[in-house]
């Protein structure tokens, strides 16, 4: 766990002083998991082998940094998806598109199909299971504060539906992505757009 | 594209006379393509001989029936749906639900994590691609059209952008049911909860 987090860390602030060169290998091993992932491999058929290929780095480097398979796949997830944003807490609108658009960073973009590839394995395999929910759920959560939040302030109806709104926030963007869906509206108005939308039917 | 038409007409009426023995057998192969799906097989990985053996059928009885394993791959999906009902015209809200029914059979639930493991084949097979595409292009367009009929009847917004709304409408459900995310409602109760809040914000 503490590999895994050091590496989503220096993933994300890759020019922190003290281990670029770490840094840079870690970028480069999730990359060849993401790349795998989305050329339409199934997270079943991948192995750390396959991945020390495809970076270019032995395996005893994959294996310094993370236990086993399921760690590096999830920590690769973790990668696409840009830090959780604090809601800054002054309207329920705007911290719902900040929430939006933290998961729909360009290099979840660029790998929109791996979540697709990932699913079917999480069915099979309860450790990758219990390691994806250990990663969305926090994320959820952060959704599900700011509904309730909304609740509680007047901002939205008092018989909302949290889990339902949770889920109408969350999924056009992943379908669309996964589908690479054309929308009418260009991608930096999609956050906003969908909020509107629902809150229309959820503000009070 | 006749064979994949009989073929599904054979699957949703497989009591209809004249040809039990061939419906069965159609029946039988798209569960064993259905399965190996849902067991987190890639489609890229599946062959006519895997399909053959788990049905327990030769290579040539699929052959005789699908021209190839793209056609059998849709036509598989398409069994997992049922038909299109047609909308009945009475209200917006009405035909949304039964069209979010259509799509929510037991045997789509059953094998729910199929969307998702054909997804990255689509963008690596440009035949599969395009097969879906006319599988599930109709489909939509008949959301659009009740969309469409809502706005001009005053029932919804004038300004409702149909793309968005028909993800709204269709991302919740194929979510919840890739990820089989528990939600507070019953099965029977979620497209009605769910279009409900789609309409408190889409009607005028």
């Amino acid at each position: 766990m503490n590999d895994m987090s050091s590496s989503t860390t220096a993933g994300q602030e890759r020019k922190a002083p003290g281990r670029p060169r770490n840094a840079q290998a870690d970028e480069t091993i999730l990359d060849a998991v993401l790349g795998l992932l989305s050329d339409g491999q199934s997270a079943a058929s991948i192995s750390i082998e396959a991945v020390a290929a495809k970076a270019g780095v032995g395996k005893a480097t994959i294996y310094r940094r993370w236990p086993n398979k399921e760690a590096l796949l999830i920590d690769a997830v973790r990668s696409m998806k840009g830090p959780l944003p604090e809601p800054a807490g002054r309207s329920v609108r705007e911290d719902l598109i900040a929430l939006i658009n933290a998961n729909r960073t360009p290099r979840a973009q660029r790998y929109s199909t791996v979540t697709a590839c990932l699913l079917p394995e999480l069915f099979r395999d309860t450790e990758l299971a219990r390691m994806y929910q250990d990663f969305v759920e926090p994320r959820r959560e952060v959704t599900r504060q700011v509904l309730r939040r909304g609740i509680a302030t007047g901002e939205l109806r008092a018989d909302l539906d949290i889990e339902l709104t949770q889920l109408m926030l969350s999924a056009p963007g992943m379908i669309q992505s996964m589908l690479r869906l054309s929308t009418s509206m260009p991608e930096e108005r999609f956050a906003e757009t969908l909020v509107d939308a629902v809150l229309r039917g959820a503000a009070a």
